[in-house]
This record gives structure tokens, sequence and C-alpha cells, in this order.
């Protein structure tokens, strides 16, 4: 669009924050599609070997003319590495703005849930025009695929970040109808225990990498394992232990 | 699909709860559309009048050879009339599917995110063949609208119903980071002496009709109705009483 300004000065581009939902191709909106192709620029995060997972959901619409910017951020808990990697990637996508090329930014499903957008946008949204375009959250992509409600009616839902502290998660999970338990990883033993030691275990179920080809769905009674993946959550309802909902 | 069958006996439809998103059409999911499309039945919730949001959401798909089947749900908190209409909008539903035809329901935002389609699924999920797709919920919606971080890192997010006791609100706010305060409505005024009680109304946007083109946007300290309307919510974030993000 802004190529065919007729003032001197080129206006710049915009800036978008995609989400691309949370795995399955077919959960991308029209709208993250539409713009997705007719940005001139397109980033994503990707893992250190250069495999990028938003990137691998967007695939197939990828028209081939676009200038790809990969943003390698280190895996590691430290901030400096991860900054860094966000300070070079906000420069380079700041150049291409300028130059009048909109960027649109892939974020594994909603760039506003726990996602990483947020550094980029803390960077550049007082420079250039961003907009953020809303996708599919792995939050309800578990719920959907569990074929379990994840909050109703007047349920208090607590979404909770598994290297929270025992102290807090108990306490958040004491009092509420439904909760979420995100980012278990390597955390997953210590959560498994609280659960436990909570009478949560009947309660919940496990979800891994939900609406891909290789999900996997277990009531987290049934499940075994010493450690769980990154795209990994538990829901837990409390009305939700006869795996039954209510009619009325 | 299921009319091409060879066999004598009519194999049943499918029954789909397909999430529509938040207001605006292009946030249907491409899946969304392709089920929408192929479905011989489309279900939707309607108010008294005729009016449904879920139908005006997708009006501009609707093949125009669907047979539509309104699920008029009275509006109020008594059970045994929503239940009625429930009752009926299965019964009536199970027709369609025992006679082959797919079922699709649309839902406002997500179906399982304090969506109603859950009634319908406790009614149907036994006996017939029930897919959920997950749309974009409002909770995302109005972040990105906003241009708000809904949460990230280690925050706790919680989800609370305006109907709530006070007591309870309070505590659930007491320690999460992050907090999206739904369903409203004619609570607002109880809602905002306890936000404006526990200091939290520096730290709150008010979002009405997310990314529909009526959508409106106000620091919550800046509103002052005595009421609000159903598709409302307040966005709360203890980090966010500057209006700016972290850039680590």
């Amino acid at each position: 669009m802004t190529g065919t300004e007729s003032r001197s000065e080129v206006a710049t581009g915009r800036l978008y924050g995609l989400g691309v939902g949370p795995g399955d191709p077919e959960l991308l909106t029209l709208k993250a599609l539409r713009l997705l192709k007719a940005s001139a620029v397109v980033a994503y995060p990707t893992l250190e070997g250069g495999a990028s997972f938003a990137r691998s959901i967007v695939a197939g619409h990828l028209t081939g003319g676009q200038h790809e910017l990969p943003i390698r951020v280190p895996m590691t808990t430290e901030r400096a590495p991860a900054q860094q990697a966000y300070d070079a990637a906000a420069v380079e996508m700041a150049e291409h703005l300028q130059a009048g090329r909109d960027v649109a930014v892939l974020c594994e499903g909603d760039p506003f849930f726990y996602g990483s957008f947020m550094y980029l946008f803390g960077r550049l949204a007082e420079r250039f025009a961003v907009e953020v375009v809303p996708g599919v959250s792995s939050l309800t992509a578990c719920a959907a695929v569990l074929g379990q409600p994840l909050a109703a009616r007047n349920d208090s839902l607590a979404v909770l970040p598994a290297p929270l502290p025992d102290a807090e998660l108990r306490a958040r999970l004491a009092g509420a109808e439904a909760a979420a338990i995100i980012k278990i990883g390597r955390h997953y033993p210590r959560i498994r225990a609280l659960l436990d030691a909570e009478g949560l275990t009947p309660h919940a179920r496990y979800v891994e990498r939900a609406t891909l080809p290789e999900q996997r769905l277990v009531p987290l009674a049934e499940l075994g394992e010493a450690s769980a993946p990154y795209f990994s959550m538990i829901l837990i309802h409390r009305r939700g232990e006869a795996w039954r909902w209510p009619q009325d």
C-alpha cells in the first residue's frame, strides 16, 4: 500500500502481531491470513537449530516472495541474552517499517496471552503503528480437544504458570472452580505432587500439543512421566471428576 | 457426506460447536468457516426478539441453502426456562443428526469459555459424534484491542465473573498479577466500588464490544456510567499503571 503513496516521503509500514493459533493450521483466522499474505516481511521466533513452530503453522500460506526475519531467542532463564535478541530484531524490524514495509510477527496461540510478542511491542509501539490480531489460545484449544468446558456460569478460573512457588499455587488453586496450569515442562513432578496432595488429581486432565496430529490427552491420574514438554497444560475443574457436564 | 453412504442405514450426522470469535467476522477461523459451509443445519442462540449475535458474525458465509435452527433462550436467571429451551433444541438437533445431517452450533467467542454450548454438549455428546472448534475468546480480543498484554512470564491470571460475591472477588484479586472481570452488566457499580477500594482502578481498563465497529476502550478511572452492557470486560494488570510494558 505504502509504495503507491505519491508524496516524496515514504509512509512507514505497520507492525502486526498475528496470533496463529495453537498448532492446527486451520485454526488461523481469516484476518491473520489476510495480513500475513499482504505483509512484505514475516518475522517469527526460532529455536537455536532454526526450526520455528509459529512458521510451521502458516507455512502453507507464505507467498514465497516475502522477506523472512527469524528471531533467534536463546533458550535460557537469563534475561540478558533474550533482551539482546529482541533488541537486534527490533532494530531490523524498525528498518523495514521505516522503509514503508509492513512486518508481520507470527505468534503461537495469541500474541498477548503469555506471548513473547510483548517484548517487540514494548520496543516498537511508540514509534510505529502496531495492530495485534488475537488468535485461538492454547487455553481454549486444550478444553476443546478434551471435550471439557474450561469454565462456565460463575466459575472463577485461575491460569497459573507452573514455575510459581508451591505456596502461591496452593493458595490460587484453593478456591478456584477451574484452573489451567501452563508452562509445565520440567516442573511436572512438583506440580503432580502438589495436585495429589490437594486432592485435585482426579479432577485434572493433561494435554500435550493440542490440535496437532501428535496431540495427547490423558487423565492426570494415569500420567506417569517424570517430565512434560513445554507445550503441555493441565486443566482442572472441580465439577469435572465424573467427566460429565451439567445439562441445565 | 453421509448421504452418499451405500448402506441402508443412514450414518448419523456430526455435531459441531463452532467458536466464531468475539465479533469481527474476520476473526473466524478457517476451520470454523469450512465446517459452517459444509453443515446442513446451522443453529444459534437468539434473543427474544429473534436477533442473534453469533449469526450476525458469520452472516456473510451462510450458503442460503442451510436449514437454520434458532435457539430461543429466555433471558432470566431462573434455570427452568433455559433448561426447557435447551431440551427442545437438543430434541430438534437429535432428529437432524439421526437423519444424517451435520449440525453446526454457532458460539460467540469460544464454545467452552463460559459458553452456553456446554448445555447442548451435555445433552448430545453421549449419543452423537461431537467436535468442538475453539475460537478467539473475548479475553484475548480485549487485550489485543487495548494493546495491553493480558499476562506474561509467570503472572497468575484470574478470570472472575462479576456476579461472584465481593469477598470472593477480593480474595482472588488480592494476589493475582493479572485479572479479567467478565459478565459485568448491572454489576458495574459494585465492581467499580470494589476496585476503587482495593486500589486497582488505576491499573484497570474497560472494554465494550471488542473488535466491533462500536467498540469502546476507556481507562476505568474515566468511566462514569452506572451500568455496562453484557459484552464488556475489565482487564487489570498490576504492572500496567503506566500504560507501558516491559522490554526485557
